[in-house]
């Protein structure tokens, strides 16, 4: 049987309370200022998937509260962190809808705050006291980085392809899903067998996560993102929709060089941008990106079958319903 | 007998190598242009202070080479980072002479590379496998974000006080010679007492080393550091010599408030800030602060009586006068 869509946040409404005190302490600076702020970034967050993906993979075997509360608040913590630069990078104003840190301070003190975030969700890891723990935090630190630096330095690019769309997204975004739940597994005392089935459930849901969010990007607007839609190819980065797009017969050598032209950055005018998104939302490559999303959560779903307990198996597929299911 | 201030590095060549090799492994990516510019950022580095405070500390106890070199490079490279991000914040052009990131890069890739360089040390920090290490690592992190955020937060303001520099310097510099000579001394089997000792030791050179800096900030011009004397005070921030100034009473209120018209950014007119420097140089207050480095190195120096290897102890102490007699 298989569960609604809230019961998860219900089941694990204590856990994740505990892991909301963790995040506000840890974000406690005595700048009052910069406090308010930080908090506000910290506890607006969004439906902290990461950190029930984490307390659920550890109750999935034998679990440990205490540690899988302190890695589950470490992972989110990374997590903000991320964004924090991400939006100091893109110079955004709004993100899920409320004010950025940069409305309100320099960039060298939003950079910081970043980096005072990263440096709190490393503290977080060392916490768990365990080696294997910080292993993979620190791995999956190097890997948002790394899709972070690749998407950065392939922006305008026009010769992206789906291998280095992946390996990107993997790193930036999926890599972290796979850490929450690989993390919790460790902490759970699951075997080598179990860890890496999880690791790979997370995996196969932040690759779901991500593509479900570079479709949202080219198919809402402002009023639900809180930016204008296609705001990716307006920063030159080609996501999967596009490549099917591109890589369609059908598709004109015309239209295909106008959309070569916004990614380089020599074509930026609204009007000839928005004609494209809506000729991409016309030609079915949405919905082949939503099959290939909808793989990734099959290969997910699969996954779940070497667990045991029912009740959690059934959370963690509510989970994988989460990533794609969204409107934000 | 004090030895001469090249021995310790003649002493210690082999593991500094090691350390190098360690360095260029984890600042390798696979984008050739970053690569090559990280590969000269991570190598044309400054003197390895910090390593060498870590590997000396951990030989005046049991040793354990391989930690050691692994722990030495991460902070190392955290320290590498941070100064990445530090360029990053001030658009600086020139680092000991050489082109930052800045030149090469648009922010948003140099904040990113910044990152991939504090994951990579955090990695190498986790690859000691020495939970105790790891958390000294992210407290040092934290710390260092700390002190440059109150940098930040606190520039342009004229009621900085002695005990907000203090505290300041101690987060964004100290820390990280202290956790230095901590790792050090955790990783060589130390005890408790050692341990703490040698944490010390490394807060006290840490302080004199920073309070250099900002001598050599005040004292010297672009020729000998890449960048205009009296770079502080032109980004708002007062150092202990201008602090040290301003509370001379024999100082006239019109300069003080000349000063304070700097500090707050209100006076950007380089003749009036020359002639500002000229007044601090001639009033004592360098040879003041001079004075206080000298009482940290002091205090530095009488820890280091508990260490009974006499070898060790004295590149230690070359390591003390290496932090006081700099030209950059």
């Amino acid at each position: 049987m298989r569960v609604t869509t809230a019961d998860v946040f219900e089941a694990m409404q204590d856990d994740l309370e505990r892991v909301e005190r963790r995040l506000v302490e840890a974000a406690r600076i005595d700048y009052p200022i910069v406090s308010t702020m930080v908090e506000n970034i910290v506890t607006t967050g969004g439906k902290r998937l990461r950190p029930l993906l984490l307390l659920l993979s550890a109750r999935a075997f034998s679990y440990d509260q205490e540690r899988a509360i302190t890695a589950a608040a470490g992972v989110e913590l990374l997590h903000t962190a991320s964004l924090v630069h991400d939006d100091s990078i893109d110079r955004a104003a709004l993100r899920r809808g409320q004010p950025t840190l940069n409305t309100e301070f320099g960039s060298g003190a939003v950079i910081l705050i970043g980096d005072f975030l990263f440096a709190q969700s490393a503290i977080l890891a060392a916490a768990t006291n365990n080696p294997r723990v910080v292993g993979i935090f620190a791995a999956a630190l190097g890997a948002i980085c790394d899709g972070q630096l690749r998407e950065t330095l392939d922006a305008h690019r026009t010769d992206q392809t789906r291998e280095s769309y992946e390996q990107r997204i993997y790193g930036k975004t999926a890599s972290l899903f796979a850490a929450a739940a690989e993390m919790g597994a460790v902490v759970g005392g699951a075997t080598e067998e179990q860890i890496a089935t999880m690791k790979g459930f997370g995996g196969d849901i932040g690759m779901a996560f991500q593509i479900v969010d570079d479709i949202l990007d080219l198919r809402e607007g402002t009023q639900v993102l809180g930016k204008p839609a296609g705001n990716d190819l307006r920063q030159g980065v080609i996501t999967l929709p596009t490549m099917l797009f591109a890589a369609n017969p059908a598709v004109s050598d015309e239209t295909r060089a106008t959309m070569h032209a916004i990614v380089a950055g020599d074509e930026t005018d609204d009007e000839v941008i928005n004609a494209l998104l809506t000729q991409i939302r016309a030609s079915g490559a949405i919905e082949e990106a939503e099959r290939i999303a909808a793989d990734y959560s099959a290969s997910a779903r699969r996954r779940l079958t070497a667990i045991e307990d029912a009740s959690v198996r059934g959370h963690l597929e509510e989970i994988v319903d989460l990533t794609l299911i969204r409107s934000f």
